[in-house]
């Protein structure tokens, strides 16, 4: 007998947590969709050439890559940003820029599996493709914030900052542009351990000079929080090449957002770098408010050369990603998704077996009227038919006998408080708002 | 520059397709819960031991199979029926039994592609188990009825066997129990190439005799549809060791589907044999009445020994698996399920730049009103929005300039004839009613 057991890192969903994880995704979708995004999917399996190369060296190494039955170098899906870059690649000409598409889908990388660190998790990616303009920008913002609103999250703040000032900070404080990576993921600490000691990690990790390193905290550990700080910004970072069109940018993106509405929600945090080479202007990353130790549930940017990749002409894009697992971590813990307790709303007994068929029917009436009904599979004493209701997470069993069936009538019994109460099958309609979610 | 290219047998699935197909899949999802059936997920890899030997000879050479970067012998997911039975063995004994649940996954398997034959493809399956008593057969028979129902299709039936007839029968003609599966994959053909073609194939390929052979099709070949077909089965089958019990289940399944309203679906169809060696009594498979050339769009049935392959106990079982890529086939020839022209309900222009916020708010109200809205990304000239919302595929472009914005009016351009209507904001929850899908 071999044994049942899952690989580590890999783990199964039960009803208890997969159910209110779809209904979260389901809501997801349904804002992605309130956009005017189109939902994608792509294979699991790539050509290894397809996707080798575009995570660098630490992510060739974790990519699941081996020979398929026909000696194919193939690789499984890492992330959905190099797939749909190949999709553009394939079937760009025949789509109408700018594309909207947003994708769901497990991805797997062979990391070390950890506290909340799994290799295989699903990513949920909505990206705009073809649009050079900002307002694509301000577009994938307004349907993150609009994915946390859905959602019924009360606070959260998209922090936002533009690659192009990060680029200026360096060379404003004379750094070279070959560590600029290793800066930005020193920097990238900033909130967490504060500005003293990411400036000891810069002159101790980076070897970067004092000098160098108060030079670019200055302006990257600053608060920004009105247009003039901004324009005070602009001005210190004049001589750079880069600098001025950067918070030209950030000036219009708030200023968009504002317009829209969800200006409060929006920050600007010039620490904010994210770990990945391929942004090249707007980025952001996203926190509740009071509970930011989950981490950014949201992030993502503008990447205007990735997508290039698979075709001679440079295509622009903005994207943003969904932390799935933080989000639906963070709705459970602040009890903004609640795990249904059973299967169905009603648990829905008979007497005998004679009755089996016309219970069933029932059944199929209360579904009809949009309750979820779970029928009891056999006819043992109701006694036995409650308690297995009972354990299996049931307040509302529903109970028929023929004087009920007669009238056009169940018997809603609490189970929570054993009161038993007639219902008309006529009125179940309303009675079943109460378990809307 | 790498070819942008998927692998063989594999596709890409883009807004056109996906969308009506996510439709079709939540209302799929929507179904099994109204039953009382909840979500499942487990890894799209497991070891290899755990899939191997499951699925015979043939199956296990079309496993994705490798060494993972721990050296581990793993493999992909070939089905939802052997993860299930491992997650039964792992975590059996903290789940309520009879345990209802479904699951939607891609699966991978390294055969030959072909038309209508792909290498990864969505499976969808609903499954009791823990439950021995055949009211479970027949609530998995009234899910998958509903399914259907619920997804619109005027006229489909459900042929039901019992593996036990199918055992008798060969008794029955003196056939050896060890010809069980290379006969049942030939009378599978009957409905498709008929009695003699059959028996040739027999006699010819399986080397029975031809009185083998005529006994065993007359009986399975006939057609069974009153209880007295039933009961003069039953006496010619009386002889044998499990003829009787199979009868009798057959009776008594179809008396439940019957009671419960849904009889006029059902029909006895002793040529039913599917291919698998694990059903153990109920077996059936689901056409589209004057579409059956789509094949089986549904089947399944009893299999009380896969689900012990993990665990000491026998755990009795019974699923229905949903083709998910031929009832989306159907559903499209069949006009019951229509993609959308575009990605949104309708396409919202603004007049200049200055405009984009005002208007980025309307859309939210829009939206919030329950309407699909792709806010125009540029202040075009009205024409080129138009256009572009045209190549979209948009039938409604809303226009809101400064006096319709004072106004809390849309002027809403009907595409498909020119026409254009002024809208109230305080409207649109009615008008877009005929978005309703």
């Amino acid at each position: 007998m071999v044994e049942p057991r899952v690989l580590k890192g890999f783990r199964d969903y039960l009803p208890d947590v997969e159910e209110p994880r779809q209904r979260m995704l389901a809501a997801v979708r349904q804002v992605f969709e309130s956009f005017g995004f189109g939902p994608v999917q792509t294979p699991a399996l790539e050509y290894a050439d397809v996707l080798m190369g575009k995570y660098g060296d630490e992510g060739d190494k974790l990519l699941y890559r081996f020979l398929d039955n026909g000696e194919r170098d193939v690789a499984m899906r890492y992330d959905l940003t190099v797939p749909l870059a190949r999709l553009i690649g394939e079937h760009g000409g025949k789509l109408a820029l700018p594309f909207k598409r947003y994708q769901m889908a497990p991805v797997w990388r062979a990391e070390k599996p950890g506290k909340g660190r799994f290799r295989e998790f699903m990513q949920c990616d909505a990206d705009i493709v073809g649009e050079p303009g900002n307002r694509a920008d301000a577009e994938i913002m307004l349907v993150g914030l609009g994915v946390l609103r859905a959602l019924g999250v009360p606070a959260f703040v998209m922090r936002v900052n533009d690659r192009r000032i990060l680029d200026a900070a360096l060379e404003h404080a004379h750094i070279d542009r070959a560590q600029l990576l290793p800066v930005l993921r020193v920097v990238d600490k900033l909130p967490k351990i504060g500005r003293d000691a990411v400036a000891a990690e810069l002159t101790s990790e980076i070897q970067l000079t004092p000098e160098q390193s108060d030079r670019l905290l200055s302006l990257l550990a600053r608060e920004v929080r009105s247009p003039e700080d901004l324009a005070q910004l602009a001005l210190e970072l004049a001589a750079t090449s880069s600098g001025a069109a950067g918070v030209q940018g950030l000036s219009e993106l708030l200023a968009m957002v504002d317009a829209a509405g969800l200006g409060a929600n929006v920050a600007v945090d010039l620490s904010i770098a994210r770990g990945l080479d391929y942004y090249t202007s707007t980025i952001y990353e996203t926190f509740l408010v009071g509970h930011e130790s989950y981490g950014s549930v949201m992030s993502g940017g503008r990447y205007d050369g990735l997508m290039g990749t698979f075709s001679k002409a440079q295509v622009p894009a903005v994207g943003i990603s969904l932390g799935v697992d933080r989000l639906l971590a963070a709705l459970i813990d602040l009890d903004l998704l609640k795990a249904r307790a059973a299967g169905a709303d009603v648990f829905l007994t008979y007497f005998s077996d004679d009755e089996y068929g016309a219970t069933a029917k029932i059944a199929a009436e209360l579904r009809q009227a949009g309750l979820r009904v779970e029928l009891a599979l056999s006819a043992q004493k109701l006694g036995k038919q409650i308690k297995l209701a009972e354990r299996k997470g049931y307040r509302w069993v529903f109970i028929v006998g023929a004087a009920e069936r007669e009238r056009g009538e169940v018997i809603a019994k609490d189970l929570s408080n054993g009161s038993q109460t007639a219902l008309r099958l006529a009125d179940v309609g309303s009675w079943v708002s109460q378990f809307a979610s």
